[in-house]
């Protein structure tokens, strides 16, 4: 089965570093990742700059960038003037936000997630007149660092409203990686009598070491659409409940290895996390990463 | 279901350590590990000291570690020689040890298969007259380093000559760390034709990151018995198909969310990961032990 990989790394994942990257590293990181061949890149995010001064130059990013023609290009719009900046920038997809937690929603964005939908509603529209794609996010799919376990019946409604207004794909997110295998198959179950496998991918960080599993039991319920990060970046590994997006790398190698086919190549995505890792004077969080390292370059797994 | 783990730090782990731990450390690790109230440690090997410098104290280790009445503690023997020094050391247990590929097992102990079960045969005669259980080693169960990957077929074969040999239990060993979750299903497939699952204890280390995801899938196909190494001790993270068991807390964590129930306590496992970390002088490879390592001690997961 084909597996569609969109790239959340220079988002997801340098969002939640404290080490904010020189512009210019960020673009280089960028074009490494799009010498990879993803289908998609979520490069930045058109928030605002106070709130969130990681992705401050998401602009420049855009601008400085080498698109290719077979990636995607996408960014976090939260509003209709994070949208107005997008299309400027002239990026090839966004995405909102909202959570399946109220508490979470209301902490992380100050509205309830009627609220939040509804202040999408104008953003969804004026993308899909623009011909741009517009992907959903819900967060705290599984558990909130708040309320604790979210019903999957929640979940489903909440990507129900979101189809609604018009979004065509919807990112199933365990913000905190605490999400085990049968709890992914219970939120499934679920959702796929609603919403059509072909729009959902599934989103997990890697807190507990539970990712890798959530993503081939998700594959094997039919889901063939998934998020990760080149080197698991994101979120600091000693801070509980706050990891990195599952690393690429690992999640190219086992589905690779289940038989799925995959675009992106796994030793330019390495690449990409070299970049990376000196950019943020740390080691990134990729078990197939460290395997790897000891190997010669351009050896792969048989 | 109830989960049996046995604890193979000490001897699994620490024999692939280049760093050689005083006898009081490794005395002192074992007493940890007795705190968390594992079924099963296995504590040491009575192999040659030259070959395996890193185990060369096992007759102190036996003899100095406070010994809990509810916890077997077991040890790898390669040969009668090694079984005299064990039955003297008082051992509760003991494992032999052979591969489901031939080369493979040729490199490590210089016999073929059949050789070495045939070596193992007055050993475990003895044992079992002697009432001392024994475990069976099945190494190299899904991919060899040298021959690639092996068939399942060879793995039944060679579980089901060591069972007639008279062991209690075989141990599954994905000795490098690269099978994933459909290759366990194909192998547990065959195998459940031919041993019963209550003899079937799967070893799983963590190389690519896909150890948990084997687990999971074990577990749900009636496999109710885990090897792991506390902070997933053993090999060097920096060496490829070298890396450590899967990190004991990572199973405890992954089994309990899943709804298992197991003996050893979260808490205490961490405890001893913590000297040992200190010990060899490293960070140790645990997912949830890197998330937990912020929070307060005693925090538990809800």
């Amino acid at each position: 089965m084909k597996v569609r990989v969109t790239e959340v790394g220079p988002r997801d994942g340098l969002q939640n570093e404290s080490r904010i990257l020189a512009t210019e590293t960020k673009v280089r990181f960028v074009d490494a990742l799009s010498e990879a061949g993803y289908e998609e890149i979520e490069v930045s995010a058109f928030v605002s700059p106070e709130r969130v001064p990681q992705l401050q130059d998401a602009e420049e990013v855009f601008q400085r960038i080498q698109r290719r023609g077979s990636t995607l290009y996408s960014a976090l719009v939260p509003n209709e003037r994070g949208l107005e900046r997008a299309l400027r920038a002239k990026v090839g997809k966004i995405a909102v936000f909202t959570a399946a937690s109220e508490t979470f929603n209301r902490k992380n964005v100050n509205a309830s997630i009627a609220e939040s939908i509804e202040r999408f509603r104008p953003v969804v529209s004026a993308a899909l007149e623009d011909s741009i794609p517009v992907r959903g996010y819900v967060s705290t799919a599984f558990w909130c660092p708040y309320e604790g376990k979210i019903a999957p019946e929640r979940v489903v409604e909440v990507a129900r409203e979101l189809l609604e207004l018009g979004v065509d794909e919807i990112s199933i997110g365990d913000t905190i990686g605490k999400a085990v295998p049968s709890e992914v198959m219970a939120l499934l179950d679920r959702l796929l009598d609603h919403v059509d496998q072909d729009r959902i991918t599934m989103h997990f960080h890697d807190t507990y070491g539970t990712a890798i599993a959530n993503v081939l039991t998700s594959y094997e319920r039919g889901i063939a659409s998934f998020d990760s990060s080149a080197g698991g970046v994101g979120g600091c590994p000693f801070a509980p409940g706050a990891a990195g997006n599952v690393a690429t790398e690992d999640l190219i190698w086992a589905l690779t290895r289940t038989g799925a086919l995959l675009k992106p190549d796994l030793d330019r995505v390495r690449a990409a996390s070299d970049l990376l890792a000196s950019a943020l004077g740390r080691p990134l969080r990729s078990r197939v990463r460290e395997a790897l390292s000891g190997a010669p370059s351009g050896a792969k797994e048989a």
